[in-house]
């Protein structure tokens, strides 16, 4: 019989399923920053690209500590979010209300990486991981403080352009 | 030409989305909660299902406050996060790490609603919808009241009882 299957496991297939969403972002980063007709914005991306890197490593570290090697596992959730970023560059492109639905498709990545990595840090914990703890602990403050800095620029910037255009 | 597209239209799509997500997470709920082994965690999908028939009603009367029929537009991102916990309830049926893997299967459904509900909230308010903002802030109060419950659940009960079988 196999053997049963217990909260270490839950941890690494988590820990594969972020790994393969990070990669994701990684990849849609750079179009999403494209696309972005505010500077401010588009400087959020670059940064949040730059960060994602540091996310990757400390992933792969994690790995380490479990003993285990970085592979991915796909995961349907991030495809289905980082989609829906796509199609709203397709139909909000050209528009003053891009900028707001970008900043929307970002929030929503910020998102899953929140509920991940604050369910893979309590489990950390759980299972006596002081270190592992450490590192999610640091990329899930940083995920919380892009969404906070994404819904400022939402507030102080994007969702005016989109409200005088439309008032135009 | 076609008229371009403005934050009046991307508040409608997102909320034909949103709507989207809250039917299926009605359809999801239920087997939630028969998964579930610990009472407190089937207790909070049943408390959870009648508050999101609740955000369905809510999100309809939205609709009329825009004068548009209630119609949902498929949500891949939400479809996504409900696969992934199904695959957690059949690969972690029958061991003590399932209500672990079904809290945090429960808070990627809510983060994703926060999400949502937080750009629509702000977008209403840009849009000078008052009405429409109290009811999606009463909703997003309640999603983010019900993450924080599943954390504390989880930090309190089942964790522990998955810690336990993997002790012993």
């Amino acid at each position: 019989m196999a053997k049963e299957k217990t909260l270490s496991d839950l941890f690494h297939d988590t820990l594969r399923d972020i790994y393969f969403a990070e990669k994701q972002i990684l990849k849609a980063l750079p179009k999403m920053q494209r696309a972005a007709t505010n500077e401010q914005l588009q400087n959020a991306f670059e940064k949040h690209k730059e960060q994602t890197e540091e996310h990757v490593a400390r992933l792969e570290q994690v790995f380490e500590f479990i003993g285990k090697s970085a592979r991915g596992k796909t995961c349907e959730a991030i495809k289905g979010i980082i989609d829906e970023g796509e199609e709203i560059i397709d139909e909000y492109k050209g528009t003053a209300a891009l900028d707001a639905g970008l900043i929307s498709a970002a929030q929503a990545v910020e998102h899953y990486e929140i509920t991940r990595y604050g369910t893979l840090r309590r489990w950390a914990h759980e299972l006596g991981m002081p270190d592992a703890v450490k590192l999610l602990d640091a990329t899930l403050e940083e995920e919380s403080q892009t969404d906070e800095d994404l819904t400022s620029l939402a507030e102080k910037t994007v969702n005016q352009a989109a409200q005088t255009a439309k008032a135009a």
